[in-house]
């Protein structure tokens, strides 16, 4: 029943051969990689506003212009780096592979952590950010703000055990809308502001209280909070394999247009909200109030929202599909739980996918479902995923000693110089408002990895046999058997226990041990009617506990084994076909078992008597 | 370490031989009986109040008067019936006892079940009452409420567990200090009315707004809500022979001391009530205000209060005592789950206690520790069982045919008349806010009584075996073994699995299912180098999943097995030192293993491989 129930809402189970082959062209990789990219743009002018108004008034839209250069500054330095990983990198150059494989283990262990703290943060940010674009435009779903956002996790993550990629193609239909809404808006709002000239501050905005002048603690507080608005640019750099070839070019392509795209709308809005003066509040973000600004509250307002939510939706659905890909590449090293290396029913990593959604979704709670008090931890995984992947790359051009390398290395050189400059700026500007979190989680999770391998690669060890010592290896050696049947009575349940025991070996012990006497005279009465040679063993226990007296018994027996003996316990076990009718019984055959297998060396049998089965 | 913790909270456990063999004398007997039946004294005159007062206001508490007056009445019915069954149940005579063997099982079961309802409520109610005076004496704890009784519910829980019956004795002193508390406040405030005059009734009592007249439904209301005040004095007929010799003397003369001293108290605070005008308010209780009336806030009140609420405690304890025994009594009838009739470590029935526990403190979340709210639950079960006990008593009188039978006949169907028609009252009055809970959960829980005791015997049925069937049994008759070795890969785990099945049937199947092709041909070809006659059969599963193969494949060779086959499944199993190391691993064994017992007719067992021991 519970099985129905999974099918339906999952999906009846696909085969290993309809593992997805489908490849990018240039248009549709575009699609697929922009929504998380582009995604972040939805809040970063608002993240750099929120920090600059309350103390700098009306000339925070002056800065947010030179910050917002700063930001697309950073854009174009990572862009050319990242379009060398790509040319070095056609397998695909995730952080973790890139570092692993040119720094060393560790650090492509921290640059996984980072990115797996990252995708996490991706989901719950996004899809806040997603419900706070719709709740802008229809205030009254407020009150609901939590359990939308975690319906929309609930959603994805069902969608993503279904297995989305096959039908992910109709995915670029949102995001062309909301490319097109965007510069549109843009387009129409700049032009709007040259003929008539930008609206005055209007009154509330004139009242803005001022509490500080500009500082450089300021300006780096306010980019550091913008440069969420790059969370997303390493994505085509790890899916090069995924285009269709020539795939390096066309990667390359999506590349270069991707960070154009980041540069217009990111560029756009930054100018708009300062023309449109637009404040960010608790019910309506800098995004809407754009939107307000430009069009009214006409049909194109809540063309923009819609499209927003929907884009930022489909950026959690890449953390949706690069995290449990990442724990995959992970946990085949034997880094991660090997759960997670598992395909699901449906061919998803269903481990990783329901993992991402649960801590998300704890995160949302945390957290208030509200995209100002997650913003703090975001963006410092990535840019130090950034910094360990530029930095491999110098490293990797070194090596490569390959005509021009020098070039090169300069190149990922500055890139990663940046990326750790701005990564520090992260972290000490951040770091009372939760960035600490971050901090201590990145090395607790390298840790944990470190720690999973060590443990994977013990047992491994204990378990391996080598060929020759397989060929040595004599099956047919035979053991002396030594039976232990635990009874509380003469029963068709021990009976079959004790015969199947009979039947293997002569050495079988039927053991005993109550707490009432009289029931211990029965059982010897009974036994004697009993035709066997079966040795009884029946002890009084004064204290009423049954099953340490007995399992220390067996595994005093145990103990006594020899070499080439082999101890085993028969547990009868009833079977009862009413669920409620496990609760009516005594559950010491578990404890039982799982006590000993813990400790002794003794083999444990479990013989089902099904009451109506015979 | 979960062992020492439990040790240290509940006592190192005891030997079967100290089951506590104290019995009673008088004093001490009428301590043990008094804290139920004399406790709800404290809110019986309250709970007439509360429903009187808003509707008509000072008549009150003439009103008061004459519902007591009705209360003691029935009071002194009821103890004449009770003595009768002291007299006829030397053995001590519950409501289930008496019902069963007069009037049948069924209606033994109903008063059972009344009973345990009560003994739940008598928790819920008495340690929220206790809280209550506390409450009333120190106001500032009133936010703690909730905390505070759970606190309390705990505590007792703990105390019972280790088993408090051997320093009961101390108990005694605090049930003799309220009494005496009380007798004198009840003489002292009578003889201050008598001196000084009643006090007026004061500004506040004298605006009560009357929203209404006497009726007879308000009567009847109130003397349902009176009732309260008779739960508990059937504690004494249960507990004869926990009398010393005579016992049944001793018993007598207990409940009859017991039904004056709740004569006394009652009527007493009645009277006082009404001189004082206490009006019961949701910060203080009546007895708090009766208490202050007399003696102002001096230490007689905290004292009052003080014991008021250990006495209330106590007979939350009654309770603790009376459920785990009856539920002990019921079990051992096969009517109730077998683990309630298993003493604890320390002889004390653990599962009942913790079980009362457990769903006293549910009831007390639900209800808020308000005793205005648990009341129209409370009672109902009580004379629900006082009912089927005094009818049980008119049977047992007709059956026995002693001399003069008749008269004692008359006696207690007097008496059962008296609690019918109380208890039509009580459900008719109380239905609506609570009574139709209880309503419900009566005939739920002896439906459940019966079909336990159908599974029980239905299981012992299907398993007990004759004296004659034992004789015929031949254990030595051979069995042919075929065992069956899942296994994933050769290792040194699989290794000794497939060792011990071999050394004991040449029919040993090594099976192996995956979806990883490569992997089939690596294990075909380790299996090559090993010099067996072990069949290897391995197949490829397309859809990923393992475990429902091979528990399908394991499943066909059970369902083609002879008569004298046995099929035995041998599940190698590695066990890890370290406690996150299970998280690690798949738990396909478990699987395998639940869905084969649950299903087939197959023996199996697990050998452990131990990872850091051999």
């Amino acid at each position: 029943m519970i099985k129905e129930f999974l099918n339906a809402i999952i999906g009846e189970p696909l085969p290993n051969e309809k593992t997805s082959h489908e490849k990018y062209n240039v248009p549709f990789g575009l699609a697929v990689m922009a929504s998380d990219a582009i995604s972040s743009v939805a809040y970063a002018a608002e993240e750099i506003l929120t920090f600059l108004i309350p103390v700098i008034g009306l000339m925070s839209y002056i800065w947010l212009g030179w910050i917002s250069l700063m930001i697309i500054g950073l854009l174009f330095i990572l862009t050319i780096s990242y379009i060398q990983i790509i040319r070095a990198y056609p397998q695909g150059g995730g952080a973790y592979v890139v570092a692993k494989e040119n720094i060393g283990v560790k650090p492509g262990l921290v640059a996984a952590s980072s990115l797996l703290v990252d995708y996490i943060l991706t989901v719950a940010v996004s899809s806040s950010a997603g419900i706070a674009a719709i709740v802008s435009a229809f205030p009254s779903l407020a009150a609901h703000k939590i359990f939308l956002v975690i319906s929309i996790i609930i959603i994805l993550t069902i969608l993503n055990l279904r297995g989305v990629s096959e039908s992910s193609k109709i995915f670029s239909i949102p995001t062309y809308m909301f490319l097109f809404g965007m510069l549109f808006m843009i387009i129409y709002g700049l032009i709007k502001c040259a003929l008539y000239g930008a609206p005055p501050a209007n009154v509330i905005n004139a009242q803005l209280k001022v509490s500080g002048e500009i500082s450089v603690y300021l300006i780096l507080r306010a980019f550091s909070n913008g440069c969420s608005a790059l969370t997303g640019i390493e994505a085509v750099s790890n899916s090069v394999p995924n285009f269709k070839e020539p795939s390096q070019k066309n990667a390359k392509t999506v590349m270069i247009l991707l960070s154009a795209l980041i540069f217009l709308i990111f560029g756009g809005t930054s100018l708009l909200a300062r023309f449109y003066h637009a404040i960010p509040t608790a019910d309506s973000t800098v995004l809407s109030q754009i939107a307000t600004g430009v069009f009214g509250k006409t049909f194109m307002y809540y063309f923009i929202q819609l499209t927003t939510a929907i884009i930022l939706f489909m950026a959690c659905n890449t953390a949706f599909t690069g995290f449990p890909m990442l724990m995959y590449v992970v946990g085949k090293d034997g880094f991660a739980p090997r759960q997670f290396t598992a395909r699901g029913k449906r061919l998803s990593f269903s481990t990783g996918i329901v993992f991402l959604s649960f801590v998300a979704g704890i995160l949302v709670l945390a957290f208030n479902a509200d995209v100002h008090n997650l913003i703090p931890l975001y963006s410092v995984g990535v840019f130090l995923s950034f910094t360990l992947s530029q930095s491999g790359m110098v490293i990797h051009w070194k090596n490569s000693n390959e005509n021009g390398w020098e070039k090169r290395a300069v190149i990922n050189g500055f890139g990663a110089i940046i990326a750790a400059v701005t990564t520090i700026i992260l972290i000490y500007e951040k770091f009372a408002e939760g960035a600490w979190i971050v901090i201590i989680l990145i090395p607790m999770l390298t840790l944990a990895m470190t720690a999973i391998k060590k443990h994977y690669n013990k047992v491994a060890d204990n378990l391996r046999i080598t060929e020759d010592e397989l060929a040595d290896i004599h099956l047919d050696n035979p053991f002396v058997h030594v039976m232990i049947v635990p009874i509380a009575s003469l029963n068709r349940a021990t009976i079959n226990a004790l015969h199947y025991a009979r039947s293997i070996t002569p050495d079988v012990i039927a053991l005993n041990i109550s707490s009432d006497k009289e029931a211990i005279e029965k059982l010897k009465r009974k036994w004697e009617l009993l035709n066997t040679d079966i040795l009884l063993v029946a002890k009084y226990s004064p204290y009423r506990a049954v099953v340490t007296p007995l399992i220390d018994c067996i595994g005093k027996i145990a103990d006594a084994a020899g070499e080439n003996e082999r101890i085993s316990v028969i547990l009868p076990e009833f079977k009862i076909d009413e669920w409620w009718g496990e609760a009516l019984h005594n559950h010491t055959g578990f404890f039982i078992r799982e006590t000993l297998l813990r400790n002794k060396n003794i083999i444990i049998s479990t013989y089902p008597y099904h009451m109506y089965k015979k």
